[in-house]
């Protein structure tokens, strides 16, 4: 059985004392292994890392940006085979795994402007012939961990912007679906990089730790669940380094009563099921303002619901295919059956769907549960399954109320037509994202992304222009030539 | 005897359970008592702090530095009293509390520019019809933790930019010499600040950590040594907050063979003595590459220092005025005994000096020291005195890798006339501060001061541009109108 | 009688070979003469002007903006003065003159923070071991030519930020309300400014034509009406400067039916009839959507304009004064008789107001026309009075077709609630301020003022960033410092 | 024979009423002949471009930049054959048309971050309730008209950034060598751009006042010489059009006695002979600070100029080729003529030079002139040719005094180790684009390109950031969304 390894100084390794199964969702079968780096193997990526640095980091930003743009250039030629990996091991079908990549593509388009984005301040005559300027410097080797969600988008989120701006990197995927992520990497070698600084150690918490406790490494950037972004977070910092760790969701729209409800709900099947909701940005939670409003939804959604295909990753007639494992699959339902329980309408009801050929596959059906109250436990937790919730609310302000006492402040939208409601809502909502009639307000890659909240941990988001400060830390400098001749009178006073 | 109190939503208080003493550093003697927040006063300050927020944030950015003008022209009328309650508890002759102030004022004015550093970033048509912008929103109540040695400066480093961006703010101040911040913050009172925005609550630990742990706080600031700011750091992150924490410094100056000899000598005196070396940005280290140009310093700093006065604060003829505390006079004398036990050169001794009149003052003289290596204790701590040691080397790389491997890395400065030096150094040197020719490189205001390495815990600096984003969060909107009639695709794929 | 002279090298001067009345509007009498400036003074300014350029060009940004600190606060402590002095030679009531005079001071808040504004691109290894830098260097002696309705405000968009650049300025006000202007130039130069850096010369073609053709002015700003702009912007630019010419407007907003109409109206009325109409951003036209929309607006505008009160600028509680002159109250009632000529309907007629006490006085009252047409002469012509025009369309195209189609491209606004419209009408309208729901889109300081089409002549637009370019001239400067020792080889192909 | 036609809405077309020759300058034989478009042609470019502007002005930018991304890619693909073409009708060798496109590629590469470029400026706030944004939209038809001397290069300045900012292009290239300019226009065309977008039109005279005059032309790019640079000015200005125009050059480098005298010899040799000076950033002139300094390099000069092969472009050895006429070539050699004539010294001469096999090309040999002063015609006319030119001086005041009184101001170099000297030189040379130790100071693509005095005409420069600003017009929106049940006051001030 194939065993997936590590990319370390330019070469493929296996590691293989420990390793891992890695399943097809669509099937439920174990297809291969992946290794799981020991303590060694990862130091071992650190000082290819660490070794790469000081040329890289010389390398002029121009020339760094060429490796950039040929990278580009490889992830197009091969993106059908890496939509092809990225099923195989997530589940998803190819239109939404070619969506994902393209969105990863995005970032790297945007690190091929590092002679634009690096440029810093310069202040002449700050004081008499005094000038001062500041650079944005990269720090050295810095690390990334992804989830299994997004594995080509995710890591190209980080280490194309963390390396056009002169760091060496090395990424840590999720284990349950490496592949397409050190396929990917590999092209980034071909593209022209140097030895060692790109690296992907395969792994489990034996490999993070180290990440997260190397004095070599200076920064890491985490993307996953909450808990384990607040440990990544305070581990990292504590250890000196920097760190930017992003966290759950549960995000919400709103839809007014005079919204275009057919788009409303157009957008929101996409939102609420695509990828099985396995996103951070899925939109969970409708909250209809006014019974009318709900009704008109809940019917709709129902109506629209109705021809969903759930199915294999391998036909792209499927909207969208399995959730990552068996145990997420029971989890999944769970939830559904609390809010049941609980005392909610299960309106159109996923559970355990009939998938033919595929009858060992992890599959959730779309689901519409209404009548949901913030006290169930389905609307606390990040379901991160195909499951739209609605609740009902009387006012506007109702539902902002509920979105910011939120702990999670991920994405929201509004459905409306009204220009005021939809300012009010962008400006005084707790939330990092928001869409006006956008459910999933995921930006651009030359804005960046985050959170509020427990969302994300850290002062700057992810990818965009606060990527470069991420990556690189300031230095300023001030600079006075004495001309000859001149003497300057002793000053003891603080400068002003 | 007065007690110096606290400032909370618009009132002078006083909570005086408990209390410590204020001394007048020149004379020896106590002069003030200062309150000692307790938990209650400190919490109702941020009560007060989070009551004025819902307005001020709402309150246009162009109207709230309106304030900031009205404060630097209260700054200015009011600077030699200003000046004078600086003397009085830290020690400082009038013309360096000036310089303090003047650059203090400075991130008053940049603080002014609010509209302009506020704006967000705009893109039409990120797609078809979409448009997507980000906004940097304030982050709620924010404090400030600052330290003795500039009570007027270091706070203007923070509550200007933090105020104009839309907090409010909580300052605790130095119980060294709090009257001149207190004092300050009263003017921006006046100058039409709402009761509640800025609040000052003197007082130990005791308040920092309801500061560090009040989850209604959302930002710390802090100035002050190492081992404290990593201790302020880790449990503000901890505590979900975000935080940078400024520490200590080590700075060492290359003197280069070329260097215009008599000009690093002029630039030396004040960059070393000046303020009594109480300083973060002190030069304390001066490396001469080669024993010629190692002699030439020493012969000339010698010459130059003979007629240096320590003094009282009062007598603005006097260089620079004695040191904050007894006990670290006593410290600072010890570090000057070490390196004498160590076997380097006391060239001029400043220990014990005479200080007519004045006979019970903290004062140490400007004292010089050669043959200063590496493992001498006095190396490698900061000392935080008036004391300039040199260390001997034979190249500019050997200078360069003293200042690398120390685990500070504030600030730094080369002596030289060689454009290929200058460069050379700034470019790879360590150190987030690096002067040209200039001793003491404190970024202007409109630049951001921060050092690398243990000088600074943290990704982003303090004040200047670095402030915007530190004290603001960004909020990213994608807003899309759909037309009337028009009806779109259902789309399952991630958004490309 | 009076006679309003220059303000050359930091003195008053006159120079009245030839002078010209001022009238005050509101009683129609001659209230002072105004010098008119010989070719010999405007050259005198013009020397002045280049003497003080090399000193000013190398105080650094920070101290210059510590002029515009000084002068801010000398505007706010002399306003009711400059209001009376504009009221008296203008007309416009004091809350008008103080409006005014308001939006001229965030012009001199803007220009505080030129150390900002200035900081130039810095980027580092743009080749191996190369740096480069764009710094923003003032080209010299500038000039500004100023129309009468804005005496205060629009020189204070010019030389606030041509000065604070590091240039030296030469203003030519207009000859019918000079004073002010005037007295705000001597309020700069108590601010502390050099001599020599601003200079006022009142004249006539004679003086402007200096101006044009000199070859030490290097740069020449004007805001009048089309005709005229036109002249100026080619004549400087034969003549080597660079210049940026605004014109003529004539401003539409399209009522929809879904708009808020008491809101609209109430907007409406002061940006048709505020300070007479005199204003290049004065909503002239209203372009109703439907009948229905119209019929609601002909209705509550006539409703609303009854209580307006047109009268003498002394008395605050008058809504609007005179217009500047006997002529062009005569120009402006022959607009209103050929609107009526042609057809269109006098819904309300402000000819000939009866005004107790200021029988002589130039006062033309709110005029209120409907069933305007885009062939009348009224509609094509910019009216300058308090007259606003009802055009009926039926579509929304129709309406922006209107607009698009029309010389000029100024100021526009659509009042609606709907998000869609509004962006539609944002994204494809041709003019170069719009206001969504805001009648009067008059950028604040912070952005540009501009209109598109014949309504500028130039690439950059008026104050804000585009003054920071306009102003200074890009210098690019590429360094690399050879190391000794090593020896390049010779490249005869263009470098890469 | 070939006749080089037209792209035309994506077709080549072939407009042969009238031609002229094409010339081989290394054989000195015609080689092609190029059709010169009519009024006719022109217009039915400026048409096609008029019909694809819609379409392609709402294509969101990112979309436009994947053109540029493809563009790149093929225009690396066909380098050699591009450079071949160069060669064959202008008559660089290959490595330095490879340096030409190179620079050209980095154009592209710099458009294709055009999403980044095109941020906008946000301002939340800027009232209450009110926000107002800065967009830069497209100005609709441009054209540039560019030299025969970067026939690759040139064109790619201009046209990148002009259709990545969404405007659609005229090109009107040199008639001597515009084979290898219309294949790289084709190659976008195959890049994917819309038909209409880019169109070239050869042609002369007739074709250009086209271009000027057409009202649906907005803006007009021009490099050249300076007098018809002036006459392009002005009549696209008369023409209501925006416009730039670089025009001549005349680039001293001063030597100081400082500097690397071996290095300034080798970055001399390429930068004043390389591409047989035919270059506006050629370095003409050295000054020789000090009689030392002037003996030293001539005599270092004359050694490095021995081995130097000029020859035909077709072998790769030869350091650079003919120049671009019989006329051109007789035009240098009576400059070096009147220089002899004048007194000066030809230390060595390349009048005439022997290159076997190619007796008809038009060549003339890397020249060196001793002696040279201000009063000589040689001095004074911009030779674009391989001649350097030696002037003495006594001081860098004397040095700088002649550069400054130099009617051009494009580019300018310093030869010195020392710091000082450089940053006096850099802040006071007016001249637009500034090297240190650099000889051909052209700025990166990701700066701008700009001679300052009678080297360009207009306010914003060639390429990187001040393109986008040329390419668009500033559009300020903003907006105010009323709240139901909400009225406000009527206002007839001025708002503020």
């Amino acid at each position: 059985m194939t065993v997936v390894g590590h990319l370390i100084n330019g070469e493929m390794r296996t590691d293989a004392a420990r390793t891992q199964a890695i399943f097809n969702p669509s099937t439920g079968e174990e297809s291969k292994q992946v290794a799981l780096a020991s303590v060694a193997t990862v130091e071992e990526a650190i000082a290819a890392a660490e070794q790469a640095f000081p040329a890289w980091r010389n390398t002029p930003p121009a020339k760094r940006a060429q490796v950039m743009f040929r990278f580009k250039t490889l992830l197009e030629e091969n993106s059908a085979k890496i939509c092809e990996m990225i099923g195989e091991e997530h589940g998803k079908i190819s239109h939404d795994a070619a969506g994902e990549l393209q969105r990863g593509i995005e970032n790297v388009e945007y690190a091929c402007g590092a002679p634009e984005l690096l440029k810093g301040e310069h202040s002449r005559n700050v004081g008499p012939g005094i000038d001062s300027w500041s650079e944005f410097q990269p720090l050295g080797v810095v690390a990334g961990i992804t989830p299994f969600n997004f594995p080509a988008m995710v890591p190209l989120w980080m280490y194309p912007m963390a390396i056009v701006c002169g760091n060496t990197f090395i990424l840590k995927p999720s284990e349950r679906d490496p592949s397409s992520t050190l396929f990917i990497a590999q092209l980034l070698q071909e593209a022209g990089l140097p030895k060692g600084v790109i690296n992907v150690v395969n792994g489990d918490k034996e490999a993070v730790d180290v990440l997260l406790t190397d004095s070599r490494v200076k920064a890491v950037s985490f993307v996953g669940s909450t808990p384990i972004a607040e440990y990544i977070y305070s581990t990292a910092n504590a250890n000196g380094k920097r760190c930017q760790a992003l966290g759950g969701a549960k995000n919400h729209a709103i839809v007014m009563q005079d919204a275009d409800m057919d788009n409303a709900v157009n957008q929101l099947l996409g939102a609420a099921f695509g990828s099985s909701g396995e996103r951070c940005m899925a939109l969970s939670v409708a909250v209809a303002v006014g019974d009318e409003a709900a009704d008109t939804l809940v019917a709709k959604m129902k109506a629209a619901m109705a021809p969903l295909k759930v199915g294999a990753f391998s036909n792209s007639d499927n909207d969208f295919g399995p959730v990552i494992t068996r145990a997420h699959q029971l989890k999944v339902n769970g939830f559904i059956d609390s809010a049941e329980a609980d005392g909610a309408t299960i309106v159109v009801d996923g559970r355990n769907p009939v998938v033919e050929g595929y009858d060992d596959g992890f599959f959730v059906g779309a689901t519409l549960i209404d009548g949901v109250t913030p006290t169930m436990e389905s609307y606390q937790a990040e379901i991160f399954g195909p499951v739209l919730q609605i609740v009902r609310v009387n006012t506007m302000e109702e539902a902002m109320k509920l979105i910011n006492d939120h702990e999670y402040g991920n994405g929201t939208c509004i459905f409306t037509r009204d220009g005021e409601a939809a300012r009010y809502f962008s400006d005084n909502i707790q939330v990092g994202m928001v869409g006006i009639n956008v459910p999933l307000p995921v930006p651009v890659a030359y804005h960046s992304f985050g959170g509020w909240k427990r969302s994300l941990f850290g002062d700057l988001h992810a990818y965009g222009p606060d990527a470069v400060r991420f990556y690189t830390k300031r230095k300023t400098i001030t600079q006075r030539w004495p001309s000859s001749g001149v003497r300057e009178g002793v000053s003891f006073a603080f400068p002003s």
